[in-house]
C-alpha cells in the first residue's frame, strides 16, 4: 500500500486506497488554521495582482524587516524561503554527508531530504503514550551525530516537549558540536506562543525554521523563514533558487504580520473546540495525544490498526492523516487537525458511528 | 562595483551605482512581455483566492498534461518546477562535482548553481560581434564535460544559433557521454517558435528547459519545467522540495496554456517594435545583436566601455541590464527588453540626446 507522504490534496490517498473519493468532504488532514486567511488578504487580493508583472526581490528585503522586528532578531540571522520545505531541503543540503539524527515521531521531510542530500540519516525513537523527551537516553547518540532535528510543538503529535529538556539538548549540542534543528512550524499554535528563538543570541549551533503557511492558512502560497547565526544564513544562501519565494507570498507576508489579533482569535478558537472534542473522545474512549496546538493523534485502543477505521471515516468523507510513514507510529494513530465548529461535529458524528459499530467495551 | 547579478529589482542597481533612482523610471532590465499577462488571469484573478487555502498539487498532474499535450511528449518526460531558475538549480544538484562547460554569453544562472553545487566549471567563450556556435572549436572541451549549457535564444545577446550549428552538438554529445542542458526559455518569442524538444526521441542526453514567466510576463509567480527523458526526471526529484511551486502559478499555467493566439499576438508586436527601434539604432550607428526575440544588446562604437551611457540612461529613469557579469561582454554591451512603443519611443529620446552629447562620428 504506497500511502502518500503528506496529508493534503486528499485524492491521492483515496487512489492509493483504492476506494472512491465522495463528492462531498472534509479534509482533516492539513493542518491550517481553520479560520481561513485573515480577511486582509481577501482585502487586499484584487491590489496584488500587480505583483506577478515583476520579479519578486530575491532578497526579501522588507518582509525580513518585519521579521527582524517581530523576533527581535538582526535581520541577517533571518533567511526567507519558499515554504518551510524549501528550507528543510537548504539545511539538509547543508549537511550533504554529514550524521543526522531525527527524533522521531517528526515531520516526513526531515528524512526525505535528508536522504536526498546523502546525509548518513539515523532515528531516535520517542516513546508513547507521551513522547517524552529524555536526554539521558539521547545524550549517546547525540555525541555520535554533526545534527539532529527536533519538531516541537511536534508534527505528528501536537505535543510541546517540555522546555527544560530542549533546554538540555540545546546545551548538550553546543558541547558536542552538532547543530539543533528546532522545527517551530506550529508554534504560533500554542497558548503562549513559547519560542526557542532568544537562545539564538546564546548558542552557535541552534537553528529555528518557521512557517507562515499553517498560521494564515495559505499553504497555497508557499512561504517560511529560518532564524539562525548569521554565518549559517549566509552558508544556505548560495543553496536557494534566484526568485524562489513569489510575490504574492512576499506580500500576504507583509500583510499577515500585522495580523497579531487574528492570531489571538485563533488561538481561543482552536482552544475551545479542542476542549468540545477532546470531552468527546474521553466520552467514547478515544485515545489522544496531548496536543498543545490545532491537530492531535487519535486511536482506538481496542484495535491494533487502525487502517479499518482509517477507511471507515474516509467512506463518510471524513479525511484523517494516515501515519504509516511516521515511524513509531506506523499507522497505529490517525492524525487530526482542529477544523471549524461545524467539521469537528462531522467528526465527532463519524466516530460516534464507528463506536457503535465497533463496541468491544 | 557590485552590481547586481540579475536584471529586474532596479533599485539595487541605482544603490549599488550610488545614484538616486527617478520617481519615474522605464525598467528595460526584464526581459518580459510587453503587452502584460492575458487578459484571462485578470478576468481569474478573484477566483484564484480560492487556490491559496489548500496546498499545491506536489506533483502538478493537471498542468503537467496540458503541458505533454502542448509539447507532444510523455507526461513521465516533464518536470513542472518554480520558476526557470529552480530547474537550474535541480540540474547543477544533479551535476554535483562534475565538469561543466558552460557557452558563453549565457544567463548567469548556470554558473551560480553549478559553483554552489560544487560542480567543476568552465567557460567556453563565442566570439563577437556574432556569437556563433562552431562545433570544430568547441568539439575538444565537449569530450572532456560532463555537460555542457547551452542558452539558445540566447540571453543575453537574443541571437538564436543556427540549428545545424546546435544539432551537431548534440550529437557530438550524445557520442561524448556529455548532457547537452538547452534552456529555451525564451522560444515562445521567435518567429516559428523553433524548439530541439522533438529531439529528446531521439537523443538520451538532452535535457530542456523552459519558463512561463517570460512569455506570460508573470515572473513574479515563478514557473518553468523541464524536459527530460524519464529516468533523468526520476533522478532530479528528491532534490526539489516537496509542493514547491505554489498554487497561484499551478492555476496561472493552466490559463496560459490556452493562450495561443495571445502568443502569435506578442510575437507580431515584438516584430512591429523590434524594427523601429533597428532602423534607428542603424540611423543613429548603434551597434546592436542580430536578436530573434524580445531583448537585444547595444552599445555605443566609439565608446569603450558602456558605464557613462548606463549611467547617462539611469540618470533619466532609462534602466538597461548592464553586462559586467557576463564573461566575454564584461560591461561594453548593454541589455535593453522590448517593451511598448511609449517606452521605446522613451528609450530612442534617450539615445538621441546621448548621442548628440557624445557624437563622435
Amino acid at each position: 500500500m504506497a500511502l502518500p507522504t503528506h496529508g493534503a490534496n486528499p485524492h491521492y490517498l483515496y487512489e492509493a486506497l483504492g476506494m472512491d473519493m465522495p463528492l462531498s468532504y472534509v479534509d482533516f488532514s492539513a493542518n491550517i488554521n481553520p479560520l481561513g486567511p485573515p480577511s486582509s488578504l481577501q482585502e487586499h487580493w484584487s491590489r496584488l495582482f500587480n505583483s506577478i508583472i515583476h520579479y519578486p526581490d530575491p532578497h526579501a528585503v522588507e518582509l525580513t524587516k518585519l521579521l527582524a522586528y517581530k523576533e527581535q532578531l538582526p535581520e541577517h540571522s533571518i533567511l526567507v524561503g519558499n515554504g518551510g520545505a524549501e528550507m528543510i531541503t537548504l539545511v539538509a543540503r547543508l549537511l550533504t554527508g554529514k550524521k543526522v539524527l531525527i527524533i522521531q515521531p517528526a515531520f516526513a521531510e526531515y528524512a526525505e531530504s535528508c536522504y536526498a542530500a546523502g546525509c548518513d540519516v539515523s532515528f531516535y525513537q520517542l516513546q508513547e503514550p507521551n513522547w517524552e523527551l529524555h536526554i539521558e537516553s539521547l545524550r549517546p547518540y547525540l555525541q555520535k551525530s554533526d545534527a539532529v532535528f527536533l519538531c516541537t510543538p511536534n508534527n505528528p503529535t501536537g505535543i510541546s516537549f517540555a522546555e527544560e529538556s530542549v533546554r538540555e539538548l540545546i546545551m548538550e549540542c553546543e558541547q558536542a558540536n552538532c547543530m539543533v534543528v528546532i522545527d517551530e512550524a506550529f508554534y504560533d499554535f500554542t497558548e503562549d506562543s513559547f519560542t526557542y528563538a532568544p537562545l539564538l543570541a546564546q548558542y552557535q549551533h541552534v537553528m529555528i525554521l518557521r512557517s507562515l503557511t499553517k498560521i494564515f492558512a495559505i499553504p497555497g502560497l508557499r512561504l517560511g523563514y529560518l532564524l539562525a547565526d548569521a554565518e549559517m544564513i549566509q552558508q544556505l544562501k548560495p543553496y536557494k533558487p534566484h526568485w524562489s519565494v513569489n510575490a504574492i507570498a512576499l506580500e500576504a507576508g507583509k500583510l499577515c504580520l500585522t495580523e497579531e489579533i487574528y492570531v489571538e482569535k485563533t488561538r481561543a478558537y482552536i482552544h475551545e473546540q479542542k476542549q468540545k472534542l477532546f470531552s468527546f473522545f474521553e466520552e467514547y474512549k478515544f485515545d489522544v495525544s496531548d496536543s498543545s496546538i490545532n491537530f492531535y493523534l487519535l486511536k482506538d485502543s481496542k484495535v491494533k490498526d487502525s487502517t479499518a477505521m482509517l477507511k471507515f471515516l474516509l467512506s463518510r468523507g471524513i479525511i484523517p492523516r494516515h501515519t504509516y510513514n511516521f515511524p513509531g507510529l506506523d499507522g497505529r494513530w490517525l492524525r487530526f487537525a482542529i477544523k471549524s465548529k461545524r467539521d469537528n461535529e462531522v467528526l465527532m458524528e463519524g466516530l460516534r458511528e464507528w463506536r457503535k459499530q465497533h463496541s468491544t467495551l
